[in-house]
């Protein structure tokens, strides 16, 4: 198996940062306008939102179904199904994170974790990371809701999801990607490493 | 198969519009603050950014890989493995931005084409929409590169792709989601509709 092409092989296409302004302070949006040196020496603005990082969590029901939600989405005006998510808090571990998160969304504690790997769901505008994570061994329990926050909690076995997304019913990206995780870890050819939760 | 559960069994999600603000035009981002009223009656604050949507193409080459892109991504400060991708001019034809966006970033052009489905990378806070073509029977050419876009085009197999999105080499949400579609389109699990290219 190849590696990818790096550095050495390729052109330089690094920019290198020039300046920065903070274009927005909101509520929740934070973005900026860089300005960068090209590789060919010019100069152009990037703009682009700063984000704490977030999880998102693949939690396996013991009847092998998955842990999802239907949320309303402001930006686009509809509900999208999706697995629980949410942001990291400031200093917050990463595996704290989607413990509770899955709890504070779902109700369900977890026995046993894996930390699946990162995905970048928007490289052009937003320093965004979300990490995922697998849980399993889950007891139900009582979810707690941010103020404002709204949601259904169900389950759905991992051929429905597939079939929604082929079908154009499931388009959330950080869902498609657990999707590429769930169907190459339940067909035995990408690993998890499992821990018991503590 | 199931469908997904919808509004009629699910409680009411939507959140009703009040009131939109502009928070930002510049020259990339067009950031918007709306109020809304939540489902219990209170009202809460959106902001997100509008997104004229994007296209994607899986342009598979003759032998089989799959031809793909390195580019530096601001916003991450490093460079990502991609399928060429690229925004929407006002008013242009879906079809029509996936060939331009193919023949500028790459040089390729395609005999066929098929439409695979609409994806949203950051439903939190933005309103893109990515669709995804497949497009085969490639003939080599000319890229056309916009001013200041800098990327190196090279070709690999699914399976590289795949060990990358493993191993966290390859973490970019639209890429993973094609990856999904590539991984069952092959498998012969999602079919696609091809047409020639007019």
């Amino acid at each position: 198996m190849a590696s990818p092409p790096d550095g050495a092989q390729a052109q330089d296409l690094r920019e290198h940062t020039l300046s920065s302004e903070e274009l927005l302070r909101g509520h929740f949006l934070h973005a900026f306008r860089d300005q960068v040196r090209l590789p060919d020496g010019r100069q152009a603005s990037r703009e682009y939102v700063r984000h704490p990082g977030a999880v998102v969590i693949v939690a396996e029901l013991d009847d092998g179904r998955y842990v999802v939600e239907r949320q309303w989405r402001h930006p686009l005006q509809r509900v999208l199904i999706e697995f629980p998510a949410g942001k990291l808090d400031a200093g917050e571990d990463l595996l704290a994170c989607a413990r509770r998160e899955l709890q504070e969304e779902t109700g369900y504690r977890a026995n046993q974790w894996a930390y699946a790997g990162p995905m970048h769901p928007v490289i052009a505008y937003s320093t965004e990371v979300i990490h995922i994570f697998f849980a399993r061994g889950l007891q139900a329990g009582e979810r707690a809701l941010d103020e404002g926050e709204f949601l259904d909690v169900f389950a759905a076995s991992l051929d429905e999801l597939l079939a929604w997304s082929r079908d154009g019913l499931l388009t959330d990206g950080k869902t498609l990607s657990c999707l590429l995780w769930a169907q190459n870890v339940r067909a035995g050819t990408w690993a998890l490493r499992w821990s018991d939760a503590g």
